[in-house]
């Protein structure tokens, strides 16, 4: 299997790393993050490669669960979308509709809450 | 600590049942769901009734976290209250505007993703 540095994994990453436990944690931010080897990250904590690549497969395993059982990364990706549409058209055609203008302001906050 | 049956947990149970383990989602399904007291779930468990209060205790603590990290509760109820609002809005004074309406209507689906 190929564990090769992806968006799409490091989207995940941001979205889910306060559900991972501090190791998996550790292990996800020097590969993903601080761009490190699998033997550099097994050199440092003294563990063999071979380990360091388990855990980092179980916890990619383990944010596609994740996003498999919430979509928070879907969610989100949506509302900015939705958002940005939104924000065009009325600024467009409605922007004297001040109660408009707020609503879609607060759409796009949403994603920040 | 009191752990009375309350909305709130009920609601963090719903959105986040799936991080749970299976025996915390066990204990929290007999207990806010099926509503057992926790005597009934430690005869029927054959443990302690302490150890089925720390349990849940521990879980309700642990769902308290993730809505901390992820607010997705909190997320869910502002996109009804904003796709319902601007649903009124829109139905009111721009109901022929098809563009705007087929927004509206995908705000109104992201909570269902």
């Amino acid at each position: 299997m190929d564990i090769k540095r992806t968006n799409e994994i490091v989207l995940l990453y941001n979205f889910y790393h306060s559900l991972l436990t501090k190791k998996q944690d550790q292990y996800m931010n020097l590969y993903y993050v601080e761009d490190f080897s699998l033997a550099e990250i097994a050199e440092q904590l003294q563990v063999s490669r071979q380990a360091v690549l388990d855990n980092i497969h179980r916890t990619v395993a383990s944010l596609k669960r994740f996003e498999n059982e919430l979509s928070l990364v879907k969610k989100t990706q949506e509302i900015d979308n939705v958002a940005s549409e939104l924000s065009q058209i009325v600024l467009k055609h409605y922007s004297n509709d001040k109660e408009l203008l707020r609503l879609v302001q607060r759409i796009s906050k949403i994603n920040e809450m």
